[in-house]
């Protein structure tokens, strides 16, 4: 076997065979195949596309090609939650500690953030003291005694779709769906998995923007899931505003600790209940949305949850007064209103740009060696279809960086549309697809 | 301008600005643009194609991207000639003798070998003192003084090129006709030539297997030519067997002396005049074919292009003697025969693989930096068509590596086919594309 062979075999759009995939994944992972071979194979993929078995195929490779967790000694079921990324994106944080107070055990990593979207390992850092890199044991042993550990991921959880993934990042190839359906769902088959519930976002903050797109990569990965024995069920939410009106990692968290607490904006209520209610049936704990959702309600008005969320703070390290008190939080030093030039309804919001203007305050990295301002961040005040007059505050700037307030507030007033025009059609969940 | 965009541009089959593939050809000869994102963009340009403006924007680019020769100082008309490849082809060194004995100045730089077929260069050093890579002042000086010269490529002729061949070559990207014109057609512009004859071979010992792809890669070059100011013509000419009987670089050498003696293989004199014609035509020497072929045969019959190459040999160093008395060339030490097996006609001949065994005896190098053996190849007894008896020789094997007579042997056995059928359809020259 060899590369130009396999290459020559994608340009013909012949399927590639399992030990074609295998090799190539194996050989370029041990750089024992240059970058410009496997960039011409991936152009050649990228183009010519792939069935679903080499794209099960390929996942299955990804997935091998470093550590496999063994969570089989926690439970028969391992359900995982994904998100396919988003701004404002904290629903792990509230979602997680309810399914851990209901009895499924919760053995969760989580990636950082890149770009534009937020990664929950960051958010939990927030937290003073918060440990998320800590050993695979002591986060098995939490997950047995507490119910409930989030991690970040480890090094050597697929590499070879680390390796790939950096590839199609200078090389325009990542906007493709087998390419990102088998990305994901490698990572989530090494992390022990059998369950996955994947938020698959749509919308002008998501990569996917439209909704046929988006419908596409959750059969992609279902299809995958067929082909690999894992569950996969997928819920398709809009990304055409923020998730709640934080955007920020220690915002984040505040707005996660109050909604814990009972005090939850109508969409990530809807996101929590559609996620949660998957989890839940997947698990084995409900057979209908009712039930989960009578579940889920309770788990927060009972304090259950939110108690859950303080025991994993204090078992991996976190000063679990800022939970308790989240006045104890300090606040960026600088805290700007951006102001609405003319009155009407809140008709768009472009989320990406949200996103990057968060990112560009401080509360996210540009590259990999960027250190992230915990404080920095974007609070809304006003979301779409919201009527405003002009005068009142469309959002909170939080910064410590001065210089950056007159850039900011000129980038938020153009991402935020206010039209007199009637309201728009929006809905938080669109479909499940499973 | 910035490569991803470049590369994102022809992912959606977008035609290429002529500002987007110099900053391409200029960015990655210089080594800004790194090997993997020039390899992504090539594979999409084999994949989606180029049209005839960026074929022609590429070529030009390549072109400018190192020395350009002038020679306008030695005539207007500067014709050149090139081949697509093949075995056994000798044309240049015959044709460019007879040119030049007919006062058309020639000159003319020509490659080394790599793969299957032979590079005139090499052949020419296997006459003792030839010196093929003469400085460019002698070069020309040798063209105004005795209206010849023949050299080898210098090093900054289309360094683009030979950066974007080495690339396609590991990529499996080499057999992509748009690719393939632009390389043979940036070389030949930097040369300085503007009036271009090219052999473009098919069959089984060429690069081109099919008619069809052959007529593509012919017209390919002539639009390139017409939007780059440069008159081509092509000769459509068979590659179904070796052209003439030897194979191997001073095996070559003593057939083209022999020709140029006026004793040539029918196949040879055919290529010869074709390629003649088109080129005392485009110099406006005759204007018929008819008219051509009489100052061709002149030109051997009279010994005046014998003399030219004599006059040739003895100004780039060369031991002329060697030219006068061909039994001065030393033999290879092993001159086996292979033997028909059985009686009947010679049908097929796998050229390519003839070329690959006369490689694999000494000739050729498999990679850049082989030493060749002058005298390695193979001497063919009979032709396609020829009748052959069971026992008489069909070709003979010259080495001087013992060990690998055996297995030549065998592979030899396997190239050439012999049936007892009727006579196959067979022409040298199939037509000429302007």
């Amino acid at each position: 076997m060899d590369i130009l062979s396999i290459i020559e075999h994608k340009q013909k759009k012949m399927e590639l065979s399992k030990e074609e995939i295998e090799y190539f994944v194996n050989e370029y992972t041990q750089d024992r195949i240059p970058d410009y071979q496997a960039s011409a194979l991936i152009m050649a993929i990228y183009l010519n596309g792939m069935t679903k078995k080499e794209t099960a195929n390929l996942t299955i490779a990804m997935a091998n090609s470093g550590d496999i967790l063994d969570l089989s000694d926690i439970s028969d079921i391992i359900v995982d939650k994904h998100s396919t990324g988003g701004v404002g994106d904290k629903i792990t944080i509230i979602l997680m500690p309810i399914i851990a107070s209901l009895g499924i055990p919760v053995a969760k990593t989580s990636g950082r953030g890149l770009g534009f979207t937020g990664g929950t390992a960051d958010k939990l850092e927030a937290i003073p003291g918060y440990k998320v890199d800590i050993p695979i044991k002591e986060f098995k042993q939490n997950v047995k005694e507490i119910g409930i550990s989030l991690i970040t991921t480890t090094s050597n959880i697929a590499p070879a779709d680390k390796k790939i993934y950096a590839l199609r990042d200078t090389t325009s190839c990542v906007s493709n769906i087998p390419l990102i359906a088998s990305s994901i769902m490698s990572k989530k088959i090494a992390l022990g998995a059998n369950k996955i519930v994947i938020d698959v976002t749509y919308g002008s903050g998501a990569f996917m923007k439209t909704i046929p797109d988006a419908i596409k990569l959750a059969k992609e990965m279902i299809e995958i899931g067929k082909n690999t024995g894992i569950e996969v069920r997928c819920v398709l939410t809009s990304m055409e505003e923020p998730v709640g009106y934080e955007i920020g990692n220690q915002l984040e968290i505040i707005e996660a600790i109050k909604a814990l607490q009972g005090n939850m904006e109508k969409g990530v209520y809807e996101i929590v209940c559609a996620l949660g209610t998957q989890i839940l049936i997947m698990a084995k704990k409900v057979n209908t949305e009712k039930e989960a959702k009578k579940l889920i309600d309770e788990a927060i008005s009972s304090g259950k949850a939110f108690n859950k969320f303080k025991d994993l703070v204090i078992r991996q390290g976190g000063d679990v007064s800022f939970i308790e008190n989240i006045s104890k939080f300090k606040n960026a030093e600088y805290i700007e209103p951006i102001i609405a030039k003319k009155s009407g309804y809140i008709v768009n919001m472009k989320t990406e740009e949200i996103g990057k203007i968060a990112c560009f305050l401080g509360a996210g990295r540009e590259t990999k060696n960027d250190k992230i301002d915990m404080q920095a961040g974007i609070v809304l005040n006003k979301k779409i279809n919201d009527k405003v007059k002009k005068g009142e505050t469309l959002c909170y700037i939080h910064t410590n960086c001065k210089e950056k307030i007159e850039e900011a507030t000129k980038r938020l007033q153009k991402a935020i549309t206010i039209l007199s025009l009637n309201k728009v059609q929006q809905e938080t969940i669109l479909k499940i697809i499973k």
